[in-house]
């Protein structure tokens, strides 16, 4: 039997999603509290591999199990063997042509920054704190240029692993509430460090550094030396995961924003 | 001189607000910060001496002292020397006749509640985790009796130390966003555990258990053992206090609320 479940966590305390030996990570946990309820050791697919310190609403993976357990065992019961900082939403069963990283058909993230000249106390590890203040209009001139498919090389990290560098952003968006920022982008895959990348050099446009026309030249040229520093990981969150109709899998609300 | 200072703090690490010997506490921590950068002992004054467990984003205090510092020394300097879970947002001069807590009109509480089958891992120790779906509209319909100068004594903690038991509620709201009910309360001040154990009876009538008419029975029969268990303390932010004008204290985002 497979089981996709939706996963919530905090990143800040781990070394990213992938199982390590000796470090603590989201996989690992999750995987010890699944082999505990299964009975068995479980081995999880994820839809998206996030970083350390980076956080998800939306993470989906799947595993199978030839153990039979109630619904509630795949929430309630994972869930009480995990640490605080990581939850599982939902289960829900589904076929075995479900992979949660190849049946994805798109994904969703958001960036959350703080715009304050003094730091944050409360989800201090979840947000991105700049001390000099954004201008979001030039942040939202600049970001549609993104928009359809391009070769995103320019915000590519130096050891990502994917065998093109094309992918097809659906959705950019910049919004400001008060001193948070969030900038909250789809497309059908990204190449790593593709958000934070772009958030780098979204933050500097937005500091009137570059101008907004800048995005554009950085994609056109191709040359990730030329864009701007990687954003940090605090507030990166992969918020959804889209999967054909089919499969049936909830729905939940995206979070987080914050006001 | 006499110096205010907006504070947040995510008080989930904390006894509570006061100062105690041998517990951490956010006066005491804070206390520490400022008597570094002021090079003498502080002591502060707050608007409203939260519980352990109990958040801030709008909290105010108040100090006297005779060093003299650029502006920046009461705000990033004294910041560099508090953990990350407690921060100053702002200084500002005031004349000696302002007192953090005297001088104060009203208060504003939000109390953020995660309604939700599962438990969250964001902010975990930053929301109230309620299982059973509750109807926020039944809140809606209770919450109104409350508005105006009443006796409070249905919803104040047997240790309060208030000398009346009268407070003028100017405002209750409860909303929706998604998994996310805020109730977001201002008053002229609050009686000890008044906001948690109004929350608390909120929350019964939202799982249906007592009628919408229920808490205005409450009020009335001034009874505090009739009324619900108090609320916890996780989902409590103090987000706001009002001084009169001539203080000129500055206007920030109240904060946080999450969808």
């Amino acid at each position: 039997m497979r089981i996709a479940l939706g996963i919530e966590y905090n990143g800040a305390a781990y070394y990213g999603w992938q199982r390590q030996q000796s470090m603590p990570t989201v996989q690992g946990m999750l995987e010890k509290a699944l082999s505990k309820i299964a009975d068995h050791p479980v081995q999880v697919t994820c839809a998206g591999r996030t970083d350390a310190g980076v956080h998800a609403t939306g993470q989906v993976v799947n595993f199978d199990t030839s153990t039979q357990r109630a619904e509630p065992a795949w929430t309630l019961g994972v869930n009480s063997n995990l640490p605080s900082d990581i939850a599982v939403r939902w289960s829900h069963v589904v076929d075995e042509t479900f992979d949660a990283r190849f049946s994805a058909t798109a994904r969703r993230y958001r960036y959350v920054i703080y715009d304050s000249p003094t730091r944050p106390a409360i989800l201090a590890s979840g947000v991105t704190h700049i001390y000099h203040p954004l201008d979001v209009e030039r942040m939202q001139a600049a970001a549609p240029a993104l928009l359809g498919e391009h070769d995103f090389s320019a915000f590519r990290a130096a050891h990502c692993q994917s065998n093109t560098p094309f992918r097809h952003i659906q959705f950019i968006e910049v919004t400001r509430r008060g001193r948070y920022i969030v900038v909250e982008v789809m497309a059908n895959a990204f190449l790593h460090h593709m958000v934070r990348n772009i958030v780098g050099s979204l933050i500097v446009i937005g500091q009137g550094e570059q101008p907004t026309s800048w995005l554009a030249e950085l994609l056109a040229g191709k040359d990730r030396t030329a864009a701007a520093a990687t954003a940090k990981p605090n507030g990166l969150y992969l918020v959804d995961v889209t999967y054909p109709e089919r499969f049936q899998l909830p729905r939940w609300h995206w979070g987080p924003v914050f006001w």
